[in-house]
């Protein structure tokens, strides 16, 4: 039964539906190619987190980064993170890796001897594929088809460079194309799924990590302990510290990331600026790197984010306030995607030197305890 | 630099900036509670993803599941997963367990001994601990306290039962207030940093499977071949293969899920209802459990998803929509945690159902294909 | 068939069989109860590793530590890192938690109700089975039963002290035991098996780092960069780099432990001493903790192992060779375990001092980069 | 100092070292290459699994395996999964890639750009360095180079044919040629450490499944469901079910295996014949497949071990007793590696088979259960 032919549709709010359907006309294009059984939009407190100082590849300037998100201090939080960059002389910030966006369907075989035969034949020669593949989308360009034999089943990985569009949708469909294609051209192949463990979409996964999945991007500042000490009463000293500790209790836990607070960053900027929110799972994965220098009473700090999926055409991006958050930071349209990317390296990177620090800040018991430890 | 005194704040929208600052005075309140740097709202499309009927342990009757995306297919799959589970019987879905809501402070000691001496005696009793944490807040109730050593640090995961709040502000509080008395009850403790990465918070992690943390919950539906195959013509029996590969690849990947599209579910629902989005990271991990019948032709489909973090007071869930959006599920306020938490449980499974559906129509190649195979 | 009446049985050595079958009647008695199809003993070079001066809560004074292996360099390393222990004042070493041995049993139910039901029974109350499960041991002691649910799926993990022996088959036979006692107990179990996948056996896994099994152990030591620099020719400043980088890496590839090489020290004394050697798969996780002190140039380093399961009586630690390799570190029989686990520990931290050491002793490119960069 | 020149070297026995020093002068050779401060030899009890039918690509005929072990039933359970198997038709085996032999130096840099143009820089050619790696051996030869950046550190993974030989060594003496010569090569690398984390060596790791490591083998087998129940009175029908149990849960606790007991096996099959024992932390990795069909009563059971490093040449293969156990299954010397590994997973899963046997076999409760259940 479709929703709109059941007796209780629409459900009727108690109160009266006033705000949620509020000015749904300009979300009438959305309702089209972005959602279905559209009923109004939600509406999620956009704050700036800024002025931050970027010298990046692809982002220069000064900079007001939009965030969307009902969670209190998030917004004080990175700008708190930028005042300490800006007070440190800003921050670099470089796109490292463009690692594409990936289907892997799996085909099954007989025998193990078939499926290895399909798995040479496949990572010698994959180029009859391209232009399959490619004729689905007219910006899709394919980077890499890597089979892995795992007994009778085979995943092939399928790697597509998306240009400036996330580009999920269209590596599905081209994908499907590449699968059937390939389905025609061994005949011994007994069934195949489209999916295969090692798209690494939505899942936090050392797939995305080595093989490439979305960008990766380096963002970097030497902290001056008296400025983090002034702004965070954070010791730099403690941050190295605090990274041990986190490490070895975090990969008891089956974590394998050595940082704290980068969903929350990454989700308010998805949020606000149109991206396919549910993609933070892959794009939060990240590692700091330190080095803390006692004699100049630095600390340089490095986060690495190796699997960033965004995009600044297509999806959510031409939506009404997504476009404007976009525009506010000059990453709307094509040529924006890696600005974009950098920016949210660096926001991340800001939030998570101040929540760190709110971490550390608490660590010294009193002066005493100080001196004396050192 | 307060972002306000910036000369270039806040900046300017060559369009105009028309409908990010639209009736921004229906969210005054949230730029006091719930943002910093308020300039506007961003709107995301809301889907009705139903109807879908249920037999909860909180939840039941018909409900259409507002989702939040702009993510096209997202609400009609999900519609389409619930279409499945109707004409086979509708679904059961259980709260099983509440895992509550932890902080997890480090604390640092001079020796090894020092470090046992320690744990053993929180590990022994702690609740002396449990008046000061509980004096911070009206609604938390501690359920654990526990320690573990690593060497000379020891981590200690402090529990509390948040009721109808998401609760990660109030454990937050709570959890330093703790650690301070903790501090001033063992002179011995040499530094100690609030987080120490057994507290799960935003991870995908072990720690929380095994130890708890948000509710744990499990949805259940036996589902017709028949009805599969008409509306996903998907086989039943191509299921259990999809998983068996699915999570043999995973795990080759680090991936330790079985599950597929989860995240987009709950990042949808929790858009919609003014949850903390980022804590999806942790709320997406689920195990998918199939038992098929060749001779009922019928497949036994249970998501357990055990660690959803969700609130139905505080947080997001005041505001405007977000709170229509949960009036519409009847899960605003008090009382309604766990019956906003198996509604996401059955999203989830719906849109689970669809998705490997659509993986697996594809699978059979041809009909003689799929005779032979048999 | 068996073995013995197959015509091909025994195969015949072209070479003529003199040093496998060489005094077999020594082994008689393992032939029984410790090997089936007995044939004949291979032979593993022992070599000892020491002198190390040992200050531990079982293990004090001066020891040399067998090691079986025929990977060349191995006892020299230890040895090696065991110099640098001597000559910086000797090691501390501590057991801090007895972790016990698992089985982990699976119940199957029809609902997720009757499933709740009986994890909330089992988890309010297993005192009942403890009879049971040490009805069948003269030896071992119930530590805990817990019960976690996945849907309908309960895992029960029975957790018993085995006292000095490594306790594998005694809680096999005790955990079939208690497996059938609930099974009684509980007449709405469907099916079960003995295996679930949370006893942690012979696999990584943060189930025993949270939940325990084997003995933790922590080891610790204050190294001087002087001595660290002659002996090893590595700055003890680049050690905390090399774990950064390791790790950072490491967790990328979802290896969840910062230390290299472990596995092989513990594999050496295994075979050594009579262990069951596929443990080693466990008990080989560990975590490093480093504090670097510039100003005085030392370097503490705590190696925390969480999982060693070892044995002192029972397995293989009677037979003769394996008994001889116990007695020279007088860990054979009862009440010696905590003392073995203490002294596999040390060899562990010493090879791994000087094995981190050979990696760091390349580092610096030339004097002059070492100056610039410092 | 020196072990024998400590005033308590050689540590005596108590019971007069009659069996560890006996025949010494065997391994005499073994006290050079094999093994440092030699004083005698353990001796392990060999028993013989097998017969079993193995149509391999390198293995064929009938084979008594080899296995070294002191634990009970360990030869007994793999020579009834053999039996399971003979019964059945035998066994398949293919070794189906070679992963070759890694080292991973990181090499650290002072800017983000530095470290790029470094990784592009290796990434487009390593031709080069071939040369100088393979001049350190006689039979390695290079297979791949790839360097991964992480912020300012590049870990460049050098991977190796090793031949015959289990390599470890080997790509150690030459990934340090061909780190010195990359350092040459780039005047701006500021630091270098020979371990970074990418090796996979003796570690369980997404590395070596997906980047390759040690051999790549299936073994498979399609057992009836008769022949299973009265050797082992499982029912086939359990054998997934207990796979989707077990591999639920241990993706909860971070194991990333669905088997059981393969470490076992392979680690007495290495003890045996004189391998890399500890390199059973990475060999030991696998998945098993299943595919059951009720009309047929057959379950299809493939074993894939991604990772198993093994030499018939070099390392303890030499020793006396070492060698005759490789001679017994003709793996002895130059060209036999492929046929040790195949017989490595042949066991391997013949022990699993068992294994899973005994699990399964108390899995029915009574007759009635079972009838009602079905």
């Amino acid at each position: 039964m479709k929703a709109e032919s059941h007796p209780d549709y629409p459900p009727q709010l108690a109160s009266g539906d006033t705000v949620l359907q509020a000015q749904n006309e300009l979300y009438a294009e959305a309702s089209v190619s972005n959602i279905e059984n559209f009923v109004g939009t939600t509406r999620i407190p956009v704050g700036l987190a800024g002025p931050v100082e970027v010298r990046g590849g692809h982002a220069q300037g000064t900079f007001f980064i939009p965030m969307a998100t009902t969670e209190g201090t998030l917004v004080a939080s990175t700008a708190r993170g930028m005042k300490v960059m800006n007070e440190c002389g800003g921050v670099d910030v470089r796109v490292v890796r463009n690692g594409g966006i990936q289907r892997a369907p799996v085909f099954e075989f007989d025998s193990i001897d078939d499926a290895l035969e399909f798995t040479r034949s496949i990572n010698d020669d994959w180029s009859w594929i391209v232009p399959v593949m490619e004729s689905t989308t007219s910006h899709g360009k394919m980077i890499d088809i890597h089979a892995w034999q795992l007994g009778r089943m085979v995943c092939v990985r399928m790697t597509m460079d998306p240009g400036d569009a996330s580009g999920q949708n269209m590596v599905s469909i081209s994908g499907q194309r590449g699968a059937e294609e390939i389905v025609k051209r061994y005949p011994n192949i007994r069934r195949f799924r489209m999916g295969g463990g090692l798209s690494g979409e939505k899942t936090p996964s050392s797939v995305n990590t080595l093989l490439g999945r979305g960008k990766a991007v380096t963002a970097s500042v030497t902290i001056d302990g008296d400025v983090m000490h002034r702004i965070t009463r954070a010791d730099i000293a403690d941050i190295p510290r605090h990274q041990q500790n986190y490490s070895n209790f975090a990969m008891w836990g089956g974590n394998q990331n050595s940082h704290n607070s980068i969903a929350n960053t990454i989700v308010a900027m998805y949020i606000a600026c149109g991206q396919d929110v549910a993609a933070t799972v892959e794009s939060r994965w990240a590692s700091n790197i330190f080095e803390y220098d006692q004699d100049k009473n630095t600390l340089r700090w490095d986060v690495h984010i190796p699997n960033i999926t965004a995009g600044t055409v297509g999806g959510g991006t031409g939506l009404p306030t997504q476009r404007e958050c976009l525009e506010l930071i000059d990453c709307h349209g094509t040529g924006k995607v890696d600005r974009f990317v950098e920016l949210c390296a660096v926001a991340a990177l800001a939030n998570e030197i101040s929540f760190w620090g709110a971490l550390c800040a608490h660590e010294w018991i009193d002066a005493h305890a100080s001196l004396k430890s050192r």
